[in-house]
């Protein structure tokens, strides 16, 4: 393609976080420009967020429904190509839903949607509009993640036994809600988060990232979330036994009250004949274990990872790639597929490495599981 | 004391394992002197193996009825002073209540006795014998758990919320049983290891490290125990959801079919002021997060660490100590103990700091409710 | 400013690895756009990687002759406003020059130039044109050196005493340069290198950094370089002995036949009453050692690191930043100075946080003096 | 045998830290046992410490002197076998003069003596004596140390290029001789510890480290030695450039002024084909780098090391040995060429694994020279 791709934004106004990060991760391999936005629901804030990215103020939108209707209107040569959404969650389908109608092809945040029954109707209008839908479970961007994943998926490992996947974060250990941090604000709150706080914002990950090593569904869980923060009326924390289709069994436990952890993701696959871990925080490193020789440790950017790692990897070996590279691969995968489409060169579906609609139902069946076992007295709640 | 305590072994012989850390383990603080031995239900064997040990043929004994009589009728200068009992599992309690009916103190590795039952059964004897009796829960010995217990106990940490153990090993991920390998073959027989291999074998393990550092019994649990090698009458592999007496909730899981997991035994407990982190492999350090200040590494043998775990190390910080010295610890806090019992200087029962009775009916009811749960419908079996 | 910063880009066309490195980091933080390069001595080449980057053919220059001149000839709103220098190190000086003398700001790869003397005098030409000059070094751009920094400056350490700086490589363990491979091609040859392969391509960035941290100039070294591989002209390894102006002492060493090794960029630095380590590879930890408390791990994005580190920080912490994000940084700062000086705004020198022709001089000293030292019988040679 | 090694003990009272290490190191394996001493110079700390160690009164002796003459006059199946030196520097000389003399085999902590004339004296007397002499340098009793060595031994690495030896300490960065500090003050005496502190305490250990793993002697080196803690007169600080003889280049640094490290000796060595690395403070793993495959973590204990280290291993995988393991090794190495020696069972000498006094005098040599080279106007010293 002779020209960038280009991106609406809504969400992401001043004092988010995530909005910047989708805005570097969008634009770090050069395809993609963002020419418009409606960064929040206040129109003055959204106008000054536009000032800030230097862009013009006519494309600075006051709503996302004003930025649908008149970026639809621009000639083609000129309009948006797809909208970045990076809202809160309740926010998620009314503008993905939106943008389809006018449209747009979709990058939406996680977790997909505000309910089960909301992705179920999502799915449909994506359907119905032939659109691409892209959603940012970007850990699986990571090009260690991608290595694991192949080595899963080559056999190597031998049929695999047993998963431990974690998610613990520690910066809702106390009530930063109350101090008015809007982060925290909006995740404990029921009517912007949904039915989960931890397991809503971070289990997802958890689950995602499980099913898209190990290669086959979460079948069923056990749950037994925990609300440690008084005044809480979501989870800050969960456990969960979990089991696969394919048999494979493992614990999946997430915790915003893990005093002091960071950002801790990591999971943990265990087959017949080998072993991965893999660190969020270290992401360049996979840990493979074997039954008939010593452990090693691959890493990124060398020349002894797979094509899926070495496909998603912009720097030589020991220069480390991290979070905000991870995030782009989502990014840079969903460019590759929708140029495909506007130049009639298109990737086949199967062949597409980016999270879609399907992982946003797997995640709020998910989702929903675990929120329904944690208060059941049955012990296994099916997905 | 002016003399070394006089050890009896019974098991331990040429191809065992655990029988030369007992060794030692008693062995490397001075106190305590192995001075004969029933080393195995073989009489030849017994013999050649107290001889590898330079032991008088008369006091290497053909089986453990006839130590205890032999023994017991030496004169008091001259016969063993204590058993250590490092037989498999099924003959721990034949052995320790000869013992106590003998009149000898009783070191007994873990876990405590074959059933619940048993258990019971020698608490009662213990109690009427009034001798001491050690269960070598091991890990508690190593100095940086003393540290996170702690730190624990001084509420520094705030009141526990979570707590995750874990316990992986690999080295039954294949058959090693039908190789004739001993420590396999005993542990995954029904007859001789319980009713359970892998949870019976280290689970318990983790639940004795999780009640020892958070200080609070496990209330109730939710297990999934799986066997994947095929022909295996027990467990090799479990998943457990906790809940502790004090409100904290957890992860427990514990594995032998980990590829290439070697011993790695490890906690994490967070509160809601602090967190620590443990790992068996790399012993002598303990990671402490806190709400308000830089995570600190604290280590074995430096300035910056409090009595408990000063008090049980040998070496200067950075001179690694292991797993035998963290053996060695619960000998020499029992050692000490029955030095103080012939001496007529009794230590306290509340500041003797090595794994009792209780610790073994702890064990047994964890293993009981553990198994019971996983083939149970109902979600949560309290212990 | 209410529009990006325009850049030229000198070098990094197709096959180059360093090109593209520099444009993402410019790219990242949304305040430089490219418009237009001279990517290869090869007018074809340039053309065909200009267009892969979207450029519109006319900006796409044949030689930077071409582009200094033609830039140099647009309107004031439409010509870049500074050159990227991203081409083997002989071209440097060169292009460096013509850019200034054409009225452009210069951002150059180091080392700064070819020789000593030709970095004197691109001194005497960039005080005389009144441009700005940056010099990637690009490590120092990482959040958690400018804490070592921070943490030297504010004397918390105490005086410094003991420095350890080394740059571990293995990818020149093999005679790769003869395999056609281009950064080894250059790298390795006197005409396009200079004086030296290892101490000028990676050694330069471990005197930068250490001075950098430290805060006080090498005054002295000793010098062992080696050329292991057979048939090179210059060093691939080196080691040295360095002492500062202000008493402090070490080592320094540099390699690219440590096999395996990837891009181990380290230095620890010990002061009177504290020390700390930093490793490139894991970018976003900083041990923090003291004579009076426990180790601590500072990491970026937390509350408990400073000013300085803050102030380049992306992500909270936990979402690891990493080589990208610190070369970005050297541009970020960079950037804020160039749109200072555009709108009038200057930003004091004192507080302008970007490696400069200064560093370039060093470099260039350092790497004369250790040249000159590795064959010398004399022990110290004053830099 | 059937019956132990009988060992005395010159030095080691109630407050020295490493006659304790001595005396667990020579128990651990059964094969040695403690049976008289003179532990202090003063008669009555002597036959104090005696008594601590529950040894006869008569056989805790007041003098050195003494114990040399009452035990010759012991009978054979009575009197000790050998005697184990752990004074300060300058007693071990005439200590092992006398032992020699007196018909006894001598084990000797390091550095084997005051000066490079004493230990050429020594080394005379050993041989007219036929006496065994071990030096214990305990570092490579370490199995991975083994492993190691047997690597480059191989030839696996291919031709050995470059070493990297350090040994950092931070305990005497500030002048903790001042405070009475035992340890602290010998070992800056020059009358107690000779011609150097750190070098003589510490970089002995890496010079006979180095030269253990690499195979080959250093040949020349060019030191920069400090006292950094002022009314030092001794080194505590300093940095060396090493060539060995084989053609390998490196450095090796101690300190005792690095604040906060504990014990971190290390060593990295790379050759043509290979790599490895390991941390004193992490004994049981080997990082081995290779051109062409990932890299691996040799553990200890695992199928997956040599004969080497496999031979000193006492626990499986992951029951992690530390400081006083590898310090046994060292005994019951030494401790079998006596048995072997004593049975008319002599082990060749080619496959005696322990120090011997041809690494006393290498590490006297080095001593001399790295001493000689820090106030050497030349720059290179010759070992």
């Amino acid at each position: 393609m002779d020209r960038k791709l280009r991106m609406g934004m809504v969400g992401g106004g001043r004092d988010a976080f995530i909005g910047a990060v989708h805005r570097i991760a969008a634009g770090i391999d050069g395809k993609i420009e963002l020419v418009c936005g409606a960064f929040s629901s206040s129109p003055e804030k959204s106008k000054a967020s536009g000032k800030d990215l230097m862009l013009p103020v006519d494309r600075c939108y006051g709503s996302y429904q004003e930025m649908m209707e008149k970026e639809a209107a621009l000639p083609e040569g000129e309009r948006m190509d797809f909208v970045a959404i990076v809202t809160p969650n309740h926010m998620h389908y009314p503008v993905a839903s939106a943008a389809l109608a006018a449209g747009f092809h979709v990058v939406c945040d996680k977790p997909v949607t505000f309910t089960l029954a909301e992705v179920q109707q999502l799915e449909a209008e994506i359907k119905q509009s032939k659109k691409l839908f892209c959603l940012t479970h970007n850990y699986t961007g990571s090009s260690m993640v991608k290595e694991a994943r192949e080595l899963v998926k080559s056999g190597q490992l031998g049929k695999i036994r047993r998963v431990v996947v974690e998610y613990p974060q520690g910066w809702l250990a106390e009530d930063l809600e109350k101090t008015g941090q809007k982060q925290a604000s909006w995740r404990v709150d029921p009517k912007q988060a949904g039915i989960s706080c931890c397991m809503g914002d971070i289990g997802t990950h958890c689950a995602n990232l499980a099913e898209y090593i190990v290669g086959s569904p979460i079948k069923e869980l056990c749950s037994d979330l925990s609300t440690f923060v008084k005044g809480r009326k979501l989870d800050d924390d969960g456990n969960v036994l979990i089991r696969f289709k394919n048999g494979a069994k493992g614990v999946l436990w997430a915790s915003q009250i893990a005093v002091g952890k960071e950002n801790g993701l990591n999971i943990r696959v265990y087959g017949e004949k080998g072993g991965i871990e893999w660190q969020q925080e270290e992401p360049n490193s996979l840990v493979v274990r074997w039954t008939d020789k010593p452990m090693e440790i691959r890493r990124a950017g060398t020349g002894f990872v797979g094509a899926a790692a070495a496909a998603v990897t912009r720097t030589p070996a020991g220069h480390p790639e991290g979070y905000l590279e991870a995030f782009a691969n989502i990014y840079n995968n969903f460019a590759d597929t929708l140029i495909g489409e506007l130049t009639g060169n298109r990737i086949k579906v199967a062949d597409r490495d980016y999270p879609t609609i399907k992982d946003g139902i797997r995640g709020m069946a998910f989702l929903d599981a675990v929120v329904k076992s944690s208060s059941s007295e049955s012990k296994w709640i099916k997905l």
